[in-house]
């Protein structure tokens, strides 16, 4: 579906093109065009395909989509797919957005998500300044929306492990914090695979050989590089906490069962004890003279139930108890 | 045994070779010799070694198999191993293809496998313009289609590690999930040991120095080694799930142990008070009025259930029931 | 909030300035202009940016902190964020300080800490051989007033580990024990954090191709970065023992609940046989002999109480009591 | 001991010289002297370091032995030390061989084991094409066959790792079990130690910079190489089996002991209930009308059997017994 | 404290000097003046620093101490701080050495330790040949003998790690092996951190870029290199043997646990049958027929001894007892 494809000459908007025209305006070297494209169709990919003359092998990936974020070089085009990653009522999602950078266009095309480019085309239109860059700068605002998306993720998972470290040494709470740590592991890990990869492309649109569009703009990849690093980062301090805290989940089980174990061991002691001393009078042993005293049965009693009582005290002042 | 030997000119299919005119053809620059064997006899072995000149140490390679994934040039002519690798029954198998790459031929050799490319040389044929790029472009293309079968499996992997995960946190389970959990990192192991060396491999195919039969399709390769990418990043990804599946899996069954110790522990606690009061008024003390009681009986009995009720209520109401 | 403006020439103060009048300071090559605020408004920033022609993307990163610590190339400027590090009642906070280094001048911005940089600047101006070296110089010293400050953080994160360390096997603390340890290693994560990009950065500072500024005081910014690789060992050395720490935290927990068993089952043992005895001669068979006899009960009480001081001593010369 | 001294020229065996001859031969370039010895004393090694002129320090890490595997160069001559790896009876044991190579002469001295290189001699001798290579040839052949002696190793210790994996699942196994894997370990530690310093040495013996004795016959040691990268895969492979597998023995006693636990929980429960059933009617109550009854006892005793046959009943069904 | 401090000229000694005479001989370039100190005061080094013109930085690190091991290029002259480990009554103790290296002077400072170097000045004047060859050999010459000295620690902590191995799996001995591993791994930390660094020092002083003073001498700094890669190899193993031996404790004492657990229920089990056997007699029903038999006691008891004997021989053979 297009949602876009406007040209504009020094950073300032010409006009909404029909797409067919847009092979007329990509010959003139100052204009720039670009186009926004979403949940795309095999036809219209095809249109763009001609369009703007895009290699085969970039337009299959753009079609079947699952890339891993990745930027290749076909010739003067720059082909790039990166992940969009949302979080919907604590759940992960990911979609994908193919960016075509040529001299004097860009092409994105956005798959699977609701996460929209709007506002990136309305501040640059807004800065036709920097809109004069070109290709390049049009890609950073791209990709800087993009990773920008990424933080509030990072953050909410951030703030689900704070969640679960304070219930961590909680007791009876093991099997849950676990379950819930296994869980956020994961949507981690989709994060990462959207992360990591990206920042290895971005870390090439910087500083060495970089290719043509972007040499105007590396001092804004490298702002996006290093966003890239602080999000991974959080990242790997996340999933490592989640690795230890597994460790201390396991240790509070077994804490919480030593506990068990001792208390059970005090009351079985108590009334062990117990039932040895009623066992004794319960003997039909004929001489046994305590039997026959008057108070024998409540003394008995006393004797049976100081010497329970003492021995909770002592299980209580020991902590078994 | 022989399954093709073919020889094209521009793209264009020439004729079905006999395996002797090998040479001949090799001679005219613009022939393709494309030859395909499976599961080979020294004695063929020896003729193809003629036929195209092959060096032996690759001859040996191809005819011990059991190679790890690997390229070498021997001169002109590229010797590559890669590995099969099948999904049946839920069970990995693991054949081989060793393919030689010269100027105008490509061999494949087949092992221990029933995964066969006749659908490749299909394809290949269908597209002469492809096919005239040479030997290279067939090369791509085998190797092209041995990647793409390892998706199939790294997918059933995937599947198999979910279905695992549903049954994680539950009671029982453990044993159970813990072996197929180990059976399972087992199979991962066998695939990533096809992947990873290749994927190494098929990274000196593009970008810097590469082998002249290739230059032209640079960017097959790259694509490719994309595909390896993604499927390393997915085997990773299961590698470190199981080895925390393993993590979770211990800590269910110390949480289900303490759960066990728990309601052991509330039943020992219910008995042994019913017990300590049956002994009491089993004691053969003379003056015990209550035993002479029309109700003592009936009384006792019912202070018996009240206490060992409550108790049932107060476990319960803790959790420990 | 403006802290100091003071312009030096050939290493000796020239004046305390009023801000407007840096940029009038900065056309002499020989003047060496040091500017330090701290928790600055926007408005200040936006004087800061125009006095000194400071980049657009390196006054935003000093706007927002939060910096991942970092060096960027701007021209001939470099702009450096660090994180101000501080141990408050065994609690760590984290300030940021962001330095601008020209050619000849110096801005530095520090952000929510309370560690300041008097004593650099009163030290470089007690040693004028030294401020002669330039902005680099200035650089260096507030860089390594920087690190000098983690020093006694690693030191306090050291002594928390030792002093865990020695109630490591005392029994009953390992709940304790893990809670702390697992606080610990969030601490000198915040540390590592700190420490470890900021080591990658001072490490491309000497040696190679350095940045003008500081191609005088390479060796210089050499001990500064050995500063650091020596906190990173340490670090490392910490987060390293902290993790063997609680495995050995989890072995403690497990061989005490061994004991606790083994004198459960001793204790249960011990009143199993005193109860199986009363119950034998609890019986109601009418040919019991010895239940006759007039020293039968204190027999019987004597066996019984032998027989448990027997096993008594058995378990506890096998340790299990 | 000197096991043989011959001298070879263009690959034909000239003749078995006598040790102080070997300096004579060395002069002609055309000439390739080939020493063996084994189990040397002082006073050989001072004779060879005399008539092939070696470098002390060489000659000090053949003596003393125990080296780590390396390649050393001196000028024109190459120092090697591999080690020599046998299973005898499920044991490892660990010999070793330095090896001179020069332009024209091969050295090698074999210590503390019993596998000899007297097949290599026969081979080369047998090929006087590719012992005309030279002194290269010589060592490739010796590498080759220390290398190919490590593969029976290693398949030995995964037939001993697959021994252990079949009994993993095993009820009552895991102390063996976890005594044999750590034993295993240290075995397998003892042949990496062997593999990878030997694998980082052959990756320098073909591609960028080669020793000139090797530049013959790089595609020779590549393949030495690729044998070495090969075994070590395997090697390690059978090393992460090992802690997963290490893993798997702990949660296998974790989850016998829940059984253990379940069914020891089990019959507690039943005669619990049978205890207080005898218990209650052991009590000295007066009117307890059941007492009287004629079928009282038996009835009693049908009741609890009844009552613990149908606890059997639901604690089986429940997969506690 | 002044040591020794004497000229050589071509490797032979000329004369004891006062230290003020130092400077006087370092202009002639054909003199070598090696000076040795230790537990130096502050007025010391100043002197020193003066006659041998030594950097400021590299002063204060040899004032300071407590460096990690490194090697510094202050122009012409080398600062190298080395660690000396001792084991003194199985516990680590670690000193320092500080070296200076000029184009004609060694300066050593050895702090904290009393392994001293005498023997290496002894060595040296026996040997005018190599001391002839200049500052690069004594400097080699000292650290050799550093590193030699790691040799027995590495052993003892090797001989240590045996001493636990061998009762890893003696019951009840987990507690005090852990506890030992603990330790062992602490102390091994600490002969890593002379290490480690050490060795990537001493790989900058041969093959590449070599500071001038060491040129002569690469072969022999290859030679240290190549011990330190030994020790470092042989302390990995350490470390990742304690490692698994910490997991494998972890396991002993779940297995000794489930040992006791089951012992605890066969016992209870056999006494839990004998107490419901001797409560069914000791019910007051009227109409039990045994209880007046003559052997209704005797056989009674006899019953009991049976079937606990029969449970005591089941649990034996099935190795719960």
């Amino acid at each position: 579906m297009l949602i876009n494809c406007v040209a504009y000459r020094q950073g300032i908007k010409l006009a909404e093109l029909p797409v067919e025209q847009i092979s007329d305006y990509l010959v003139h070297d100052d204009c720039l065009v670009w186009v926004a494209l979403r949940d795309t169709t095999d036809a219209e990919l095809d249109t763009m395909q001609e369009e703007f003359s895009l290699h085969g092998l970039a337009i299959e990936d753009a079609r079947h989509g699952h890339q891993r974020p990745k930027l290749e070089e076909y010739g003067d085009t720059l082909f790039v797919a990166m992940h969009l990653v949302e979080m919907r009522d604590a759940e992960i999602t990911v979609g994908e957005v193919s960016i075509f950078v040529g001299r004097n266009f860009i092409l994105s095309i956005r798959n699977r998500s609701n996460l929209h480019f709007l506002g990136v085309r309305e501040r640059c239109e807004r800065e036709p300044e920097l809109l004069r860059l070109g290709s390049g700068f049009v890609f950073y605002a791209l990709m800087d929306e993009v990773v920008d998306r990424y933080f509030p993720v990072v953050e909410e998972l951030e703030s689900q492990l704070e969640a679960i470290e304070e219930r961590l040494f909680n007791k009876g709470m093991a099997r849950a914090n676990i379950a819930k740590l296994y869980e956020l592991k994961r949507k981690v890990n989709i994060l990462k695979h959207a992360v990591v990869p990206l920042m290895e492309t971005t870390g090439k649109l910087y500083g060495g050989r970089v290719p043509p569009a972007c040499v105007n703009t590396q001092e804004y990849f490298r702002d996006v590089h290093d966003h890239l690093i602080r999000i991974n980062a959080s990242i790997e301090n996340v999933r490592e906490t989640i690795t230890t805290a597994i460790l201390v989940c396991q240790s509070t089980v077994s804490i919480e069962q030593n506990e068990v174990n001792k208390r059970l061991a005090a009351w079985a002691g108590i009334f062990a004890v117990a039932t040895a001393f009623v066992g004794i009078w319960g003997m039909n042993f004929e001489y046994m003279p305590e039997l026959k005293w008057s108070f024998g049965y409540p003394l008995a009693l006393s004797l049976i139930g100081l010497t329970c009582g003492y021995l909770y005290y002592r299980f209580k002042r020991s902590g078994w108890l």
